[in-house]
């Protein structure tokens, strides 16, 4: 799908109509037939996350440095999928909303590498900067920029950067036993647009809720949340997830 | 009630029978008869814990820098409750928990103050260091310790400090209509009973849960974490909380 038949599925006049006052997480466009691209996406958050948006019946295109690795990971995830794999530029190139799954390492340079690819479109970011000390644990580390979304949003300069899908355990994402997922996805970003489709994007998949979770200069503490979950994960046994009450 | 008896409430066999492969977060010890002080506790967040564990049978002891606005703000929660009101270093000595609810800005001096009160105690953290700006909302102000907790634990050697209580709605807490409190503590610390005993301390509040949440080099997000709550209750008209799915 092309970014012409993307903008029909979320006509202007939709997002128009939404309102500064809006109440609920609900009252969001239609991301229905949105083509979604995954870089770094043969981890397995990335692969997790093809695999529960191909079951809601997105086109999905696996990306990778190297173009094999990435149509290896899309045949994994079996041939009743609509996933296809590609080199990172071409993922990003043919996607209408990419999401940014590589690792924190390679952050930064892959994001340079694909300015051009990426564009004007909604590039979601999903990448947690975290070490692992033995007898600490994981921790957040430190960004000059402030968080993983704020270095993607000052080198994609040309880019709508939205942060999400930070908490997502790769597990359940992958395990074929796990109906639905039971967690709420917080969803940043500086673009009401923006945020409001990634918010849609994250209800297409069974269980999961886009809650609006603020703008980019408060993603870090989003992304360093995930060290407190793998504390919880480890101290309970569990794969565990937020949820917003009251909203 | 002296800490001899806050020791008879949570034996140190029952204590000594958890293990690390504690699995859910209700086998806890009985925090049923700890008496809790809460230091800065005129403003609403202290304000409202001191109601919400007055009505669950604790001695509360509201603690300011004058103990005639301490009085006053223990008489403004009813004459029925269980909560009185003195200068911040009788309500440190004469409290088996002690909860700090102070402003940032005082939080270090007024911690200094107080080491030999706190000496032994645990002391439980629930500042949140933020700023405000026009446009931009709540964000994270920097800490040079790395947390509020954290400068805690740095200034309270002799304590035995835990990070918990940040998200917990003030509104909510002094609101006579709620009856439950619909969300999930996160009980940050290094020292396992503590931690223990605070989870069991926050599930003493309807509704509320107490939920390990990791160690003290991981409280900085839980803190910053109040500043998307704010920006989701603007964006949802809503007292934002969080719960933990599979725990």
């Amino acid at each position: 799908m092309g970014t012409r038949e993307a903008a029909a599925a979320t006509p202007p006049g939709r997002l128009g109509r939404m309102t500064e006052q809006q109440k609920t997480p609900y009252d969001l466009p239609d991301a229905g037939g949105l083509s979604i691209g995954i870089l770094g996406g043969t981890g397995d958050q990335g692969k997790g996350l093809a695999r529960r948006f191909a079951l809601a019946g997105h086109r999905v295109t696996i990306g990778s440095r190297k173009a094999e690795r990435a149509r290896e990971a899309a045949e994994d995830l079996g041939a009743d999928l609509s996933v296809s794999g590609a080199e990172n530029a071409v993922a990003a190139r043919e996607s209408d909303v990419v999401i940014i799954a590589v690792p924190w390492e390679g952050h930064k340079a892959t994001l340079e590498s694909l300015r051009a690819e990426l564009d004007g479109k909604i590039v979601v970011d999903c990448v947690n900067p975290l070490g692992f000390e033995k007898g600490k644990g994981a921790f957040a580390l430190p960004v000059e920029e402030g968080s993983a979304a704020e270095q993607a949003a000052a080198v994609l300069t040309g880019s709508r950067v939205v942060a999400a899908f930070h908490h997502v355990s790769a597990k359940l994402l992958l395990d074929p036993e796990v109906g639905e997922m039971e967690l709420d996805v917080l969803v940043l970003g500086n673009d009401r647009e923006a945020t409001d489709l990634v918010q849609a994007l994250a209800g297409r998949i069974p269980g999961m809720r886009g809650v609006y979770g603020g703008r980019l200069h408060n993603a870090r503490q989003i992304e360093a949340f995930t060290a407190n979950l793998i504390s919880m994960n480890r101290r309970y046994k569990a794969h565990a997830g937020l949820r917003i009450t009251d909203v």
